[in-house]
């Protein structure tokens, strides 16, 4: 099959490699990839991952190794990215997320999605409805990611929240946030980007304007990808306010801690979240994607798309 | 009034200066108070504090200017540090910790306890019980202040915590949480503060051993005063735990944050705590301060008093 292989750090090639054949999981084919920031921080040496890249996709069940899988062949489906090892507390516990020896589809151990086929247990899939477009559905894994913070705090309609970042997570995040409360502010510094926030109908505020004291925010979420990120989110929280941190970039920033302390801000490590949410919010149109999508490139067209994805909201590969 | 005051970064003086007269306050006769962690960082200038400093203290009321209170008379007493506006909304939620027009006992715009006198309205007093004597009551703010972490979160008596930091506050924040949990492990660098620890019956562990990946700690409280103790704290804690920071320091530090991302760690700034369980914990014994007080000086020690504080456990003035 033809697939895209991190070989070393910045070098992608696109190559003809064997499908994946790993015993007990489901065959898919891929139709859709979509390239994540995490990607972008892979090919620069984060993760340490060699392989096939490629985590946000959706596809088709193509064949089963389990004859209880049955049913899913020909099913268009989209997939959760942790595979447990199924024998850890963690994993016992449903967590399979936080096992220690879990594979993520195109992170860690495990082949992604930037191939024509990839591979995973059926226990990870979730089926795509008809009214989810192949270009929506790629986007069900990043507001998956978005919806895992209603799983780890109440945020009710009186909350104000600012969303840190107007990139694809930033865009993502705020329009999810915003099935919760209406108080929802971008804040960002790329006005073609903020532009796109404000078409979506969110409130926007360049990065470069203050936030009085008073009117400093509930929840902040930093979706940036960069070190600044978190800093900044804790000069617009309130005390007693809650930062959540979705930014994995490689390296350290300094913070100056002891306001997170006289404030008492509590700061949230936000990762993988639930599919199920996510489907129902691109299928009732609450979040709208088709205004992110810069470009479908080819996975031939590999070296521009991946430099495109570092400054357009998000590049999709058509793989199939 | 005999005062310690601090006149800029590094340099106390003993002064004799007028007693504190504010209106509607209660003017408290200072018996004996503590050297704390912060009282050493704004004598490098944290907070850029002029005035008398000292917060922990315990003392007798002289005087009250309402006669509302003039059953305070005579009774041994100890005091919330915040003083509140009293008119915006964090005052009318009762949460004067937070209240930005807020005054703090020997900390901000307000003079403090390394003095014969100081002045509280009689809403910051709690009696002392007989029971506690001068030199444990002399405790009740910062063990107040490790309380405040029961406020924060449920400890349960499966919870394994680790109190990274093996200084004052490690040894107060230890013995409180064992009262919610027996898995209490104390980490410090310093042989003597751990043999301290363990004479308290505390769980001990170097700075300088490794703790393996199955025994990461559930909650991790940093109490070291050191811009290294929030990197050490998220390598020991485990997936979705817990670090809780108490540690102001002045300037930045440098964390590598994506951990705290993909483990889904929880920070929780903990400040300022609630005096009534502070006392209980001392009254019943539970909290055993004795064994920190390395010396009791006088004001006019103050240099070579401040000096020992800066590698002793406790340092106290006698005032009375």
């Amino acid at each position: 099959m033809n697939a895209l292989v991190l070989v070393s750090p910045g070098r992608v090639e696109l190559r003809d490699v064997p499908p994946p054949d790993r015993a007990g999981e489901c065959l898919v084919r891929v139709s859709m990839a979509g390239i994540c920031g995490t990607d972008l921080q892979m090919l620069d040496g984060y993760a340490d991952f060699h392989g096939i890249p490629g985590h946000e996709f959706v596809g088709v069940v193509e064949k089963v190794d389990r004859p209880a899988d049955a049913r899913w062949v020909g099913t268009r489906v989209v997939g959760e990215i942790n595979v447990g090892c199924g024998r850890c507390e963690w994993c016992a516990a449903g967590v399979k997320e936080h096992c220690v020896d879990r594979s993520v589809v195109g992170i860690r151990q495990r082949d992604g999605a930037f191939a024509e086929f990839l591979s995973l247990p059926a226990a990870n899939l979730h089926a795509v409805p008809d009214t989810v477009d192949d270009e929506t559905a790629v986007f069900v894994e990043p507001v998956a990611a978005a919806c895992r913070i209603f799983e780890q705090m109440s945020i009710d309609d009186r909350a104000r929240v600012a969303v840190v970042g107007d990139g694809r997570m930033g865009l993502l995040t705020a329009q999810a946030i915003r099935t919760a409360t209406p108080h929802v502010t971008v804040i960002g510094r790329h006005a073609r980007k903020l532009a796109v926030a404000r078409a979506l109908g969110l409130a926007v505020l360049s990065s470069e304007e203050e936030v009085p004291q008073g009117s400093r925010f509930d929840v902040v979420v930093d979706v940036t990808g960069r070190p600044g990120g978190l800093a900044r989110a804790l000069q617009i929280v309130r005390p007693r306010g809650t930062v959540v941190m979705k930014s994995t970039f490689h390296g350290e920033g300094a913070i100056e801690s002891w306001p997170i302390v006289v404030d008492e801000v509590t700061i949230v490590g936000s990762r993988c979240g639930p599919f199920l949410p996510a489907i129902r919010l691109l299928a009732s149109g609450a979040v709208r994607v088709k205004p992110l999508i810069a470009r479908v490139a080819t996975l031939a067209e590999h070296a521009s798309a991946f430099a495109e994805a570092r400054t357009a909201h998000k590049v999709l590969f058509a793989v199939r």
